[in-house]
């Protein structure tokens, strides 16, 4: 992920030489995205790969951007309905486009829409089985924050809300359903604080770089009203030999399309 | 760790049957133990063990027991000013009768105290370099809590209030100075939350059982004023070949006296 003014340099139109076309998990699936701005990645696949839904169920990505993760989940488990909601209408229009050329916008939906003081899909009261979000890693106006919670948020809050944003996920799940959010590590505490009493079962999952270096990135899976405590997992070693390459484990995910597993 | 009525279990003299003498460090340490109730093991030699203290330096034990920290903390680093407090009589004459019987009382203190409204070592402006605790890691009633943090907090409360045992020893840390904490998994969010404003470089170091293995206890540090980002470190392992033997790295800790390095 680059860093800064990425919201701004997000092409206004869906055209044009500003758009690329990328592979995901080895060729399965291929994504239009701007080239430049918030670029998916490793970080939406191994978000999708940890999600636990089964076929029938209907899962939520909040800021769904391009639509790659709700990609990567529809590729691995098919029969799931799918519903991503994204506040910049130029990425709403690849997302459906992304949906469409790999033949996954059958039961898919993309909603603009913003999740602050949002009405968006107010009126369902089932609730979905799984949410699952890459919440903007930065602090507003310098990453995903003015492209997903909007202008209101970048103006009047120096970090974004990660508590807005988790509530936002936690209020249309089902009870017993889960929601899973991967984030800087450093935010850690604020992602525990923002699950809350809300959740339990709370499943911690560590990316190690390399498998003697510090985790940056990490899973956190949550169940909705549920009260066991939570497990820090062993976790998922990124690269070996000097990180020029992903490890075995990493490689079956990311290339492999295999699931993610946060044991219970 | 045994649970039920562990306070209830420690002998109400220092005397007797009920005591026993145990090795600490491949023997290097001689430790008087109830026999029943809270007995020291591996947690309070790994705690010590990632405490960063220099000769010189004055370092406190929040919730001393017997004084098996103190003691391994001072086995491996000499020239050490030692403080311990303890609410227990009988914990406090133990670790005082440790502390002589393998040399250590030279420049080390156990204060009979209460951190809930205590008002000991209240006159001592100068702030520790060092603070390092086992907090109870049960429930109030059901394990240290009765113990050490007292008869007011065990009726009052259904759960030990980790913020106010954090919050007593960051009172006593001068600014710069680290506070290390061993604690359960389940307790990372309060323990993150206890931290809070008051520390920053945050290090987290999962103690795994074995290399597959959820960490059900880990050791957080963070500097008073500091600022940086938490991280989360890849930890140490305890266990190799099915659990019957200690690791290379825990033995260097647990038997070989060894620090346990948490880079910053």
């Amino acid at each position: 992920m680059t860093v800064a003014s990425e919201a701004d340099a997000i092409p206004p139109a869906f055209d044009g030489d500003d758009w690329s076309r990328d592979a995901f998990l080895g060729g399965r699936l291929w994504l239009w995205q701007p080239r430049r701005g918030f670029r998916s990645g490793s970080d939406a696949v191994l978000l999708a790969a940890s999600v636990p839904a089964a076929a029938g169920e209907r899962v939520l990505d909040i800021g769904c951007g391009t639509g790659a993760a709700l990609l990567c989940l529809a590729s691995r488990i098919s029969g799931l309905t799918l519903v991503g909601i994204e506040i910049q209408d130029v990425l709403v229009e690849a997302a459906r486009r992304n949906l469409a050329d790999n033949g996954l916008d059958g039961n898919a939906a993309i909603v603009a829409g913003d999740i602050v003081g949002s009405t968006a899909m107010a009126g369902d009261a089932r609730g979905f089985d799984h949410v699952f979000t890459n919440p903007p890693f930065f602090a507003a106006g310098r990453g995903r924050a003015s492209q997903l919670a909007g202008r209101r948020l970048a103006r009047h809050e120096g970090e974004v809300d990660l508590g807005r944003w988790i509530g936002f996920g936690l209020r249309r799940l089902r009870p017993g359903g889960t929601i899973t959010v991967i984030h800087r590590t450093e935010r850690l505490a604020e992602l525990l604080a923002a699950l809350g009493a809300g959740t339990g079962a709370i499943r911690i999952l560590p990316l190690w770089p390399s498998r003697d270096r510090p985790a940056k990135r990490l899973i956190v899976q949550a169940v909705k009203g549920a009260r066991a405590a939570p497990v820090l997992l062993p976790g998922l070693i990124l690269h070996t030999a000097g990180e020029e390459h992903y490890s075995v484990e990493a490689d079956a995910v990311l290339r492999g399309g295999a699931g993610l597993d946060l044991p219970r």
